[in-house]
Formats: structure tokens, sequence, C-alpha cells
């Protein structure tokens, strides 16, 4: 008898969030659906991440009224999210409250699954989150972000696991953002987790196919007993993204494991994605192959370019090495974070300032906040002669408090601010959308009437990036039929309209 | 104590023959010979298959001379060629003198390791190839065509290896050149040949990354105990091609095997072909994902294509399914060749002729040929009803003898003609090389003297070719600036050239 494993699918969030920078319009995802829900999967990401922010910031749409969409076609799947523990959506800590009407308003509105991470994988980030999740009745999925540091062990992966199983977990995911995760380490931390948690406990894997050894990663965890892979249709994989989930369900054959994933549906799910993926070619990510200077690094490509910007922006573009050598420094003072936004972005700016300046000569704001303990606690200890600096230069004391406890309730007054915006509706959606986007929400309910936008482009009409402007212009094939013209006929200048010669 | 795992890099021929239609210049390459050289490779693909042919017919460039430039430049390596058997790297049987001399050429100009296979896996039409390998000292390479039918079981293969064994080759390649190999038929398959032929038999696995599961079936041949695989570097990788070769490199790490390459060096090769692989976008090959329909259909994407344009040609191209259907059909009768050059054409035309005509109404030369034995044996019995009506149509008897042993010494004739012809150098190897290619290497020798050509070009200046043609042309910027137009102005037409509005 095989073992069955479980599938969740990436193509309506993660996928497009890392191959079409979160621009796939709801429109170009709704065909799917049906196809998609008698698919087979245990679960089917589609919301959460960055999608709720690209929703009212790229595309005129509210993200309540994608998942409530989704709810309605998927009705068979469970629905999964991403969701950054404390932060929500957004980019900062919020107050217990607003978390809690998180949670309830997406449960409500449809979601099933609730993947909740913190970027400094402190649990008790996550602990607000998992509680309004267990309240709900639904899946909470507490997530270890996976990165390399001679403190990340496998017991401590594992002890952490443990502690999310005692907050209520009902799944452990491995969460592999730089596609780090390689074979042998995946095999030993999903059977330590197995082994700490017990057999029973749900472990997940999610990996990034960045450095092409994932799928093998992803057959290692299968092997050590991981009930759950992410993957993404082959057409929406790959790259930044994700391991095909075809080749997933085909390379188990004869294995003693299988997916009970329909293949047929699959691979109309794929299809139509392969037509509709040309149309968001400007929005691609450059990168496309595979990328195994991260190994090297350590250092997320993401980050590296970051950095790069920076250096360039103070005329030190010749000095990346430098930095790159001070990331390790300025990591393990900071007590080994996890490097994922924002800490990624974090400790890349104050290994450009050391550079540029001298060793903590001066800190950014952010940093001292991650020394002092604002963002949370890491798996190190933090380096004392750094964290004195950080007092100095912060004038604030280091806290060992979770973050949020210092925050005070802060429904009523963001309530009351959204309420006052033209175009807000009224719910208590519509505050949560002002409170994780406050400068982005108040535009998006103006315009909200107007209508979701579709930014997907007819691939024959687009213009190569490598095309001179002027170009560009006489090449859309929709000008070209009709364009505006200047001539000189007979010696006298004429403005026309003139369609090609057929 | 970690098993070493060595690794052939293919960047050199069949990367760039998977990717970029076989065009990459000889000086595209030089500059990276030195690191290739000393990275530790078990050896360096770099000549054969269809470099020999797209040399003499598209780059002006005489390969042997390509054999002895590698020769110079990789003096600490093992270079390796793939070479058809009996067909050598031409497209029909030659007399084994011609066999016995290109082998003796190709080990003089510098061969080392020949990877000698036959589309019938009929081993009669190895053997010439391979003795004569053998007495040049240099090393033999049987290789099984990887397939799937009924008959090809995994004793099956194990028995071909040991008859390759037993006609003294020194290692055994899988060659799996759809990407049709999945991981547990790869550790079944290796562990059967090792078992056959013994532990200290070298088992070589060549796989392409066409379906996206065969990284994690390299994994698989390794836990087997396979010694060699093929890679190639990343940036030469993927799509048709083969699995990176960085990415093989990083994931053993810690599963107890290990290759002894050096990172470093093929992370500058990677960067090297990073760079000048845009240069050759009008030869991409237009498939760049991953495809797991032939796991459906067990007919590879090229032969489908092919199909596809027949069909187109006499109007039917809506009847493709029923081919599809009737390809498996016409391969059982044909006694399960494997599908690959020539097989895979001569079998999916028959099938389109069965559907368009009724079933073997009318017979190809080509697969008459095949089912009288003509090409070689199958490891199937021949449909006898189907074999009658192949001997009535090709009015010739079946054979059961080798192919080859039917022809006729052919050198001298061979040697006179070529030795006519204008800028013929008088060398054995240009006797070769019109043996192979008669309708090429005339014009060939003649323009021989103008030296070999770049088809590489700026990517900056590339019309991208999705585009429509008239938009095409409006679209060189050249063009863009002068358009001739045929406008109607006043009721008259008039044909003038215009230049957009600035």
């Amino acid at each position: 008898m095989s073992r069955v494993i479980e599938i969740t699918e990436l193509a309506l969030r993660d996928a497009h969030q890392s191959l079409l920078a979160t621009r796939m319009a709801l429109d170009d995802m709704i065909p799917v659906c049906e196809d998609i829900d008698n698919a087979g999967y245990w679960s089917v990401e589609c919301w959460g991440g960055a999608t709720f922010d690209s929703c009212i910031r790229f595309l005129n749409e509210d993200p309540w009224e994608r998942l409530r969409t989704f709810r309605k076609l998927l009705p068979k799947s469970r629905l999964q999210m991403l969701l950054r523990g404390q932060n929500l959506l957004g980019y900062r800590h919020y107050e217990d409250g607003v978390v809690q009407r998180f949670v309830e308003k997406s449960a409500e509105n449809g979601m099933d699954v609730f993947r909740v991470f913190d970027a400094l994988n402190d649990v008790r980030n996550l602990k607000t989150s998992i509680d309004a999740v267990k309240k709900t009745g639904k899946h909470a999925q507490g997530t270890i972000c996976y990165t390399i540091s001679p403190l990340h062990t496998v017991a401590a992966f594992a002890e952490m696991a443990q502690r999310l199983q005692e907050m209520g977990c009902d799944s452990i995911c491995i969460k592999d953002m730089a596609g780090l995760l390689k074979p042998q380490p995946a095999y030993d931390l999903v059977k330590g987790i197995k082994q700490r948690c017990g057999a029973s406990m749900l472990v997940h894997v999610h990996t990034h196919a960045t450095t092409g050894v994932t799928l093998v990663s992803l057959m290692k965890a299968i092997e050590a007993g991981c009930d759950i892979v992410d993957t993404a249709v082959s057409s929406l994989s790959l790259g930044p993204g994700h391991n095909p989930t075809e080749s997933l369900i085909e390379l188990l054959e004869g294995t003693g494991y299988e997916t009970r994933v329909d293949k047929e549906r699959v691979l109309r799910v794929s299809s139509h994605f392969a037509s509709i993926r040309p149309r968001y070619r400007e929005f691609f990510s450059e990168f496309t192959g595979v990328d195994t200077e991260i190994f090297k690094s350590q250092i997320p490509g993401g980050m590296i370019s970051n950095m790069e910007s920076q250096l360039k922006g103070q005329g030190a573009a010749d000095r990346l090495q430098e930095v790159l050598l001070e990331v390790p420094n300025v990591r393990k003072d900071a007590g080994y974070p996890p490097l994922v936004t924002p800490s990624s972005q974090i400790v890349g700016s104050q290994a450009v300032f050391n550079v540029l300046m001298g060793q903590y000569k001066v800190m950014t704001g952010e940093f001292a906040d991650l020394m002092l303990g604002y963002y949370g606690s890491t798996l190190g200890e933090k380096n004392p002669e750094v964290l004195k600096k950080a007092e100095a230069q912060a004038k604030k004391p280091a806290i060992t408090v979770r973050p949020a406890d210092l925050l005070k309730p802060e429904w009523e007054q963001l309530s009351t601010a959204a309420h006052a915006l033209e175009g807000n509706n009224g719910s208590d959606e519509d505050v949560l959308t002002y409170a994780m986007f406050p400068q982005v929400a108040p535009k998006f309910f103006k315009s909200r009437a107007e209508g979701r936008k579709n930014l997907g482009k007819d691939p024959a009409k687009k213009v190569p990036a490598t095309k001179a402007p002027a170009a560009a212009a006489a090449n859309e094939p929709g000008l070209a039929a009709k364009v505006n013209y200047v001539i000189t006929l007979n010696g006298k200048e004429h403005r026309v309209t003139v369609a090609p010669e057929k």
C-alpha cells in the first residue's frame, strides 16, 4: 500500500507572487477554479502574502471580495493563506485586538488554513494569531522559517516545532523561502520534528525552486515522513517560484508514495496558465533559471540587489564584496535572525553602513530596534558591545517582552479613521484594509467602485524591454493600424491618420 | 567516508544542442576551457551528436579542427563524444571499414570516451565501433536507450548491459533522451545493471530535464550505485536540456555522496555562458519549462510536432488525437523500438499514414525497412501481418543479419569522390566529413578557408520571435523611422514614405 502525499497548490498565490510580481488578475484565475476545486489538493493557497497589498495598490480590487469569490468558486477546497503573525499582512506589529479581528474576519469570509510565520521565528509573535485561529475552529499551521546558522540545528528547529504544537497548531510548516533547504537537511528536519512532536503531527514542506535542488529535498522530506508538500502547476513554476505539481505527481510512481491528485485536471490548469502567463511579461521576474550562489553567500538574491542599489546610491558600487563579507558578522551580532523580510533588509542595510562608515559608527533605526528586541527575540545571543551602542544611539532600552505587549488597543482609533475615508463601506473588513495599508487604502476606497483592473496585456502587443521608446509606439499593432502622422506631401504638411499596407 | 560521484559536463555539446540548436560558436566556448579543464569533471562532452553537422552546415567550421582545439585547450580532461554506432554521425549505416576509420581518426585527433548508441538498442549495430574504440585503447561506453514498454523491463535492460560488457565496454550509459526516467525506475535500473555486470562496472546516467523529475532520478541512481552523472552548468540547463551541474554538487551535501568538482570554477563557467546565451536568442528552443505530457502519451514532444506538421500539410490537423492513439499500435507492431531519431520519425509518419489512409494501406519506405530489419532488430516480435504487408510493398525480404553485413567496402569510393572536391585537403578526416554529409561537405570544403562563423548576435538588436511579420518590420528601429504606407487623402490613394511624429 502506498502512502498518500498531499499537495497544496500555490498557483493562485505564491506562484504568481514569485513569478509575476503578484499581478495576476482574479479574472485570469476564475476559469480554472472548477478544475482546481476538483483536482484533489489538500489545500489551495490563494490569499495573504503580498496579494492583499497588490489588490488595493495595483489592481483596484477588494481583497476581501477576492476571498469571497474563491470561497464561492472553490466550495470543496480548503482555502489557505499566508499570515505574517503579529504583522498580519502589513509591515508593523499590530495590537492583539486587531490581530484577532483580522483572523475572525478572514475565517468568516472563507479562509480555512492559516499558515502563520514570524520573520525571527519568535513564537511569541505567532501566539495571538494562532489562538485566534483556534477560536474560529479553523486550521492553524505553525511555521518554521528555515535558515542556516551554527545555532539552527535540527534539535533547535524541532524544539520550535514542539512549542508550536503546545500552542495548539494543527500542523507544522517548514518554510524555505530562499531555496536553501537541501535534501539531507530536509530529511533530518522532518524526521526530527516527527520524533519530537509525534508521528501524527502533520508536517508540511514549502520550498522555492531557486537553487534547483529542492524537488530532491521534497522527495527526501517525503521519505522522512512529510505529509504535505507545496507545488505550483508547471506553467507557473521554477525560477524564483516553486517545484512543478505535475513533476511531483509523476516522480512518485513506484516509490511507495502517491498523490491523490487528478493529473488531467492539473494539466488543464497548467495549460490555462501557460496561455495567460505571457500576458504578464512586463512583470516577469528577470531571473528564471537556477541560482546556487546563495549557498555560497547564504544571502538571498533579493537582499544582494537591495545592497547593490544602496551602494550605488552612495557611489560605492565597488564595495559589494566587502559588504557580502560583513553580512555574516552583522547577522551574528544580531543573534542569527533568519534572513527574510524584514530582517534581510535590516541586516543588509547595516552591513552597508558598517562598510561605508565603520562598524556600527552609524546604526539604522531598524537595526537598533532589531538589536533591542523590538521585532522580537532571536535564537542567538546579541553581541553585548553592539547592544550597548544600539541603546545609546536609539536612546531607548532593550526589551525582553513580546513587542506587541507594549501596544495599546487601537481598533477604535483605526475604525474611526477608516470610516472617515471617502468610499469606505463601513465594514470591519475595510477597517482592516486601512489598518494594514493606511497610505494606500484611502485611494483604493475612493476608486473601488470603478471595478478591478487586469494588468495583463496581449503579448503580441508587448514592447520588449530592450526596445527604444520611439520604436515602441510604432510597434503596438493597435496603434500601428491607425497612427497619427505628420506627412509632407507636395510641399504641404498634413496631419493624417494612416493604416499600414495590407 | 563519502562516495565520490563523478560528473560529465555537457555544456560544450548536448547542452547547446538541446537549448541553442547546436549553434554555439567555438569562440564562445574557448574562454571557459581552462576553468572546465581544471574543474575536476570525469569527462567533458564536446563533440559528436549534431555538432559535426552543425559545424559544416551552419558555422563554416571544420569539426576535426574543433576537436583538435578542445584537445589542446583541455589537456587534463577526458574528451567525450556521442556516436550513433553504425550510423557514426550521419543518417545511414556505414560499412565497417568507414566506421573503423572514423573511430581511429577521432581517437587520433584527441577523443577519449566514445559513448556509442543505437536507436533500436541493437547491440550488433554497436559492435564495430566498440571494437574499434577498444583497439585504439580509448574508453568505450556502451549505451542503453531508455524507453518504456511492456518488454523494456529492468531484466531486459540489465541483459543488454551484460552483452555490452561482454563486448568489452568500459562503462554502461543509461541514456534517457526524453526525460522519461523516473526516480524509482532509475534506482531499479542501476541496481539491476550493477547486479548483472558486477559492482565494478561503471554506470553513467544521462537524462534530460524536460519533465522536471530527473534530478530526483539522478539522486536515486546515485543511491543505487551509479558512478557518473551528466549535467550542464546552470546557465545552459533545464527545459529540453539537462539538470544543472551546480545543483547536483550542492544537493549531495550531507548525503554521504560528494563530487570532486570545484564549485568556483563551475560558477565561472556558468557565468560566462549566462552572458553568452542571450546572443543566441533566435535559436532558443521555444519550450523552456517543464512538460509532463510525455508521461501520458509516451511520445516525445519533438515527435508530436513532426506529426502535427505532417497532418497540417494534409489539411487534417484535427486528427492529431487519433494519431496519438495510433502511435502505440504502430510501435507495438514494429516490436517496440525506442522512440528516438530516426525510429520516432518513422513510427510517427506511419501512424499519420494509418489514420489518413487506413491501417498500413500505404507504408513509408522507412517503415517497411524498419519492419524488415534493415535498421536492426528490436526487442519485441514484429506483427506478422504487418511484416507480410511490408515485404509485399517494399518488394524485398525481411533480413535477420546485421544490416551493415549487407554493405560492401566503400572507403575507396568515398575517398575518390571526396578528394575530387574543390577545397578538399586530402586528409582522411575530409573523406569522413564527406562520407557523413555528402550534400553539405562540397560547399563547406569550398568555403572553409573563409574561416568559422559566429552566429551569436547582440541581444539588444534582436527582434522578438512573437512579433507578427508586419509589426516586426515596423519595429526595426531603422525602419520605424521611415515606413511605406498607402494612405487615402482627399479620396485619392497615395503611396508615401512617412516618418513618425516627434
